[in-house]
This record gives structure tokens, C-alpha cells and sequence, in this order.
């Protein structure tokens, strides 16, 4: 997508962009966002919470009550940021110390989801971006949970793209020094499933939740 | 700590808390955290950034290049969210379906931090923050490297935490139907460290980055 005044990289441009596909590949993997706006007083306010993306647009769903949703409905500007941090640099300086990591920022306005057929699209994709094959696996939502969920579609055409890969970067002279340096990878991983103890029926693990 | 009137929590307060110790682990386990501000024309922006606590303040740092730590040396209001996941919640209604999670939200000023003997213990904190044990295993800091660096606090009086745990909370009709339910933990974990192919000398891994 096109760079725009905001989205445009200045520190180290070198390691952004604004290519659509490394942009939706981080939002998908992402488990969750952290959306920023600012509230009637002015403060900034920054609420994690779960998203999903159906072709070119962010979706965020909740309780009427929230104060971010509320916030969002009444059409003020948000900022999504989606993280993914893949490893820790260790340098032979705590200086050239640094994070490997995915990012995306992205700014715009929400806007209302109304219309039934894409409200019961976009909720099965928000279960199903969690864990892939759930949504077709649970009890189908009723009107009344339709209803009863705010629904915000944000439009992705202003947002960028930014990683950092590899090695540390040391001082030319650091890499004589007897002190262990590299990348330690950090890993998003499922521990083994916890059936609800509730449940009034015995059920084998399904083979959409071992897959996760 | 006391709540204040943005710290309040007022959806779902039996999932929240102002309790210090809880706040302080939220932190204190996180490897990033999330900085929220207005920026010059007013509108949101969220970035994700390393942190460390020492005492009762969070500390941030890097390249006075840096628009965030700019505008917070501005002295203008951040929101600081520090979220961790917990688990993929996993209801016999997707419209139940959650995240247990354990987050806080911080609001305040930071200001500079100028003094050298403050800046070289909170320049180790951040590294040890990232890896136990790793600040004393690496070449001391430079005094060119100290004052190119920015290093900022934002005093931890105004922050609440929140938190969800335990199975899916099901509609009671819902728990008859054959539909697996339960909670998918989520782990964050650290993969076979990758030496620096650049290294001059072969040395063994050590254990302060075995044991992370």
C-alpha cells in the first residue's frame, strides 16, 4: 500500500515497508493487537484485544460497554499495533542488545458492521483466527449474541511494516572479545489442552485444537 | 496503589485490581511492553518497545532519533499496556469464546534521567530484564554509548491490572451439546540459541542463556 505522511519510515527505513503481504501476514499470525486512541479527556489510551482480518480490512468485536468500542463507534482516530517479537539479540554489549521482531502499525477510522451476513462472517473468522477449524466445530450464534456484539470494521490502507532479522550488530572490535553472542528464538507455543472440568459429556480433543 | 479516576475499573472490576505485587509481576514477566501518545497533531500513536521496572518506576530507552522518546521527553501523557496471554479459551458457543490473559495499564509522565549512576544500574536492569544474568556477562557500557542513549522514567503510581483465568463460562444449555471445550494454554518459549556465525572465538553457550 502507499506510504502516507504518518506511515512513512524514518528511522531505519531499512528495516520497514509498506508491502500488503508482510503487513497481513503479522496481523494474521498475531493472537492479539493493542489499539490506541485518545479518550474525551485527551489521554491516550492503549486496550489489547483480539482481532481478525477479512480481505483488506481489521475487525474488532466486544460488549456494547466497552469503552474502547464506544470510543471506536463514535468515529475517532485509532492506531493498531501488532507485534510479534521472534528472538532476543544478545550482543557482547548491552548497547548492541536488540529484540528480533515483526510489527505492524496501522491508523484509521472504524466502522460499524450492521449488516447480518458479514457480522456472521466476521465473527466465525475472529474464532477461527484463534484457532483454525473452530468455528465450524461450535454451536452456531444465536440473533440475540449477534445482536448483542458490537462489530467494527477498520479499513487497512494506511500502515506499515517493520522487522528486525539476524545477528547482533556488534562494534567492529567487540567480536574478539570472549563473550558468547547470538539469537536466542522465542516461540509463540500450546501446552497440552485443559478440558473444562463442567463438561457434562467425555469428549476426545478435537484435531483442530492439537493442531494449534 | 490508590485508583484514580482513569484507573477505575469499571467492566468486569471482579477481573481487575490496583494490587501492586500483581502489577509488579505483569511487568516484570512481560519482554515488551506497548507506549501509547498523542503526537503532534493530535492523533494516537503506539509503539512497542523493551522495558524494565526498578523500584516503583518503569524505565525506557534508546536513540534520541527516536519520535517516541522525543514526544515523551516532551512531557506529554503516555498510556503504557503490558499484556500477556495466557491461554486460547475455548467455549461450546464461539460467541464465549476468550483469552485468559493478564494485563496492566499505565498512565503518567516520564522524565529524563540524567544522572550517570542511575543510568548505568537501569542500562543493566534492561539487559538483565531480557536475559537473568546477562548484564554482568557482556563489556561494560561506554561513557560515549551512556550519554547517546536516552533513558527515560515513568513513575508506576497510576496503573491497574486485569486478568481473566480458568474454563469457558458457557450458556448452562450449552454444557450437554458434543462439543469439546477447555482452555489451550499459551507458553512463551525459547528455542536452541544461535551463536553469531561472525564470532571470532567458539565458545559454549552459558548458562544464564541456556537457563532462559
Amino acid at each position: 500500500m502507499e506510504p502516507t505522511e504518518r506511515t512513512t519510515l524514518r528511522r531505519l527505513p531499512e528495516r520497514g515497508s509498506h508491502d500488503t503481504a508482510a503487513i497481513y501476514a503479522v496481523v494474521d499470525e498475531a493472537l492479539i493487537c493493542h489499539v490506541g486512541f485518545v479518550d474525551t479527556h485527551g489521554h491516550p489510551v492503549v486496550i489489547p484485544t483480539i482481532h481478525t482480518r477479512v480481505g483488506d480490512a481489521l475487525y474488532f468485536h466486544g460488549s456494547p460497554a466497552s469503552r474502547m468500542l464506544r470510543r471506536m463507534k463514535d468515529g475517532v482516530e485509532v492506531c493498531v499495533t501488532v507485534t510479534i517479537v521472534d528472538g532476543l539479540v544478545l550482543a557482547r554489549s548491552g548497547f548492541h542488545h536488540s529484540m528480533n521482531y515483526r510489527s505492524v502499525v496501522a491508523f484509521g477510522v472504524a466502522e460499524p458492521v450492521t449488516d447480518a451476513a458479514e457480522q456472521r462472517r466476521v465473527f466465525d473468522a475472529l474464532v477461527d483466527h484463534v484457532v483454525p477449524g473452530r468455528a465450524e466445530a461450535v454451536r452456531p450464534m444465536t440473533d440475540k449474541e449477534r445482536r448483542g456484539t458490537v462489530l467494527l470494521r477498520l479499513p487497512l490502507t494506511e500502515a506499515s511494516f517493520k522487522s528486525r532479522t539476524g545477528p547482533p550488530g556488534d562494534e567492529p572490535e567487540d567480536y574478539e572479545l570472549p563473550i558468547w553472542a547470538g539469537v536466542l528464538p522465542v516461540r509463540t507455543t500450546y501446552g497440552p489442552p485443559r478440558p473444562d472440568p463442567a463438561s457434562a459429556v467425555d469428549l476426545p480433543v478435537p484435531d483442530h485444537v492439537l493442531e494449534r
